[in-house]
């Protein structure tokens, strides 16, 4: 059940205090418990901290927010891909558009995270930054314009030929990537729309970790997928 | 045990593989140890996702190797004080030379850690910028030239005069700032040679993590305390 | 006259399109007509490329925005100290809160302004970082709160504490370090008001280069310190 | 003459003294006088301070070394394309392995060069970066195994694959991009093997820089191209 499936839902806890330390071990249960109800693959991209105490408690795929493109060695104060995996992860977000990276550390992470099995997801902000990170050959692209995080205002509604634009670009470049979407879903009807766009999932973050009611939302997302 | 003491050693785990993951939690084991021992303060800086599966095991203080200067919300892949905190941590080391930062961001990161009630101890790389530092009002500051670091060519015997030059500017900055110094570090004598300066205690890190027996080198760094 | 005295005010060209190029120029020659009318010293922080043509065309002296802490050498885009000072610069900001820097990196430009005989100005966003800056020995420091910057709320009136608590800071650690303020100044009682909290100038950026008629405002600052 | 034509030869003066001021300006001048004998293109990639200066003087394509990604207004200390333009350059260098940018900006900095006429050359270290810099649309990619760079053995030789394998990705990519190689460039023959591999220039810094005749080593360089 840690394995990663498409179509995909990962939860993004960010610095959020309702998804830090013991909050987000309850997020995390939360989401297994949508997920085994539904049977869609949920994942949690957790704060590094918390990563080996969520791994511990739930069978879902933990995603670390950031690796560096660090080898072991003496790099302190950096996230070392290795110490990830075995803390519990098994993929890691890279290049969000809060912690951006430059072009060749993203090409390095994601190296970083072939070699220790790591899947990386990597955000970009547009259709050309998304066919360049395609090249670079992540397992996932989440396409993520920015100016939509935490507004509430779905990408896959607001500005549908982003994401229908980059997929065509990232296919023609590597066929094989998985496209993700996020910013301002907040609905299953967003994440049905998403779908409908193409993609494989979606990367969400305030819709799930600030919902009222995080198990409501989240079986909601389940369920458009499930419909799907 | 948990409380921080000074004369301290504070081992410094970098991402070095000898110090990730189970084999962190063996050091820290060595650690605690050697400190029941000789009833001398040892810390153990960790790698983030080390910090509560170590936190759980042993009863020394823990540090984090970075914090970022956030807060709570919208800060994907970052350090947050307070998880820090949750984790078990009870200090962080701040712009280790391999992890430097922004100036008002030292500032703000020593704030968040003052706020959340973390021991701030800032790295500092010569006598001018530790004076500097020490007017942003950290708990400690770590004197660490970065050309002696994994030398071997301990900064306490090599270039004494950045020390006691950086304690005599601090002092007169901040009376109320610990000095401790790093760099080179290998030896009980290294330790000894520290204290006599003026420092209460050493920041360390392959001197004691790639030691082919880290408790007998410890052992000798800790004794050189209780005998100073 | 390409002399730099105090009472000093250092009108910051920024990127605006008003202080670029020709017009970048053109604002020189106002500044110096204004210089010369009054007998203040004004001078300019152009954008690079535009230092050398103001300086072959002005004689006020001229101020890069920034230097890198880098040597003559392999250091592509970057910006050399030589450099500036052979296209005519007297002296170079450093660490304004467009462009902040490392704490090791701001003591670097710091050194290299010294050597090669550039004014070093260095900003700090408040009273305890402009502490830490006085530690670091440069010529003058510019106190900017940046939440003011741009607003036309002048910091002389709207945080006079900020500015007595950093001269109160500055000179306990540091007697012989000259104190600007900036942000929000737009009148002459601002510049008057700066003066009288201990200052020994201002830095200014749209108060001078948005204003309608750029001559009558910085004459009107000009007349604030001749009256002072 | 100061348009640009392929194949080019751009020389990079990095922060050299021998390229920095009136230097880069003697340099400017031997590069005009090999392009007027030999009818090759060349290019000088100057310091920001020198871009004015230089192209008052000569007619030969001049390139900024870096951009930043602003717009014209607040961005104190940053490298704005419009000034770039209006002192007289005709391209920029961006991302050049001593400058290199994140993901986003290098799309931005391109953006920027685009909407102020300028031509944009990004440098990328291996095939798959370029690969990836590619997908961002720019005019030119210069491929520059940064580990090669001032090493004296030309990258045409030691790793012809890397040229030739971004030129088969990059085309496959975005068949409008002109392909650049650099690194370690110092003879006629390094020249025409970068041609022979399909490449359409090279990027040169010390191998002309600091060569003890420039001129001749320019001019050997230009001959290996129209020879080709």
């Amino acid at each position: 059940m840690t394995k990663i499936r498409t179509p995909i839902i990962i939860v993004n806890c960010k610095t959020y205090s309702e998804a830090t330390g013991k909050k987000a071990i309850e997020l995390a249960k939360v989401a297994e418990n949508v997920s085994l109800e539904t049977e869609v693959c949920i994942g949690l991209a957790s704060q590094f901290v918390d990563i080996a105490p969520i791994a511990h408690t739930v069978s879902i795929p933990i995603f670390a927010q950031h690796i560096d493109p660090v080898k072991t060695g003496s790099s302190t104060g950096h996230v070392l891909a290795e110490s990830v995996k075995e803390a519990g992860a098994v993929g890691t977000l890279i290049n969000h558009s809060e912690r951006q990276l430059k072009l060749v550390d993203i090409e390095a992470a994601i190296a970083r995270a072939r070699e220790t099995g790591l899947v990386s997801v990597v955000c970009a902000n547009n259709t050309v930054v998304s066919a360049a990170v395609a090249a670079l050959k992540p397992d996932m692209i989440a396409v993520e314009p920015p100016e939509l995080i935490g507004t509430g205002i779905p990408v896959s509604k607001a500005k549908p030929e982003v994401i229908t634009g980059a997929i065509e670009l990232v296919k023609r470049i590597n066929p094989d990537v998985v496209v993700l979407c996020g910013a301002g879903i907040t609905k299953g009807e967003d994440v049905a729309a998403a779908l409908k766009l193409g993609t494989e999932g979606v990367l969400v973050a305030s819709g799930i970790v600030k919902a009222k009611n995080p198990y409501k939302v989240l079986l909601e997302f389940a369920e458009a997928i499930t419909k799907a």
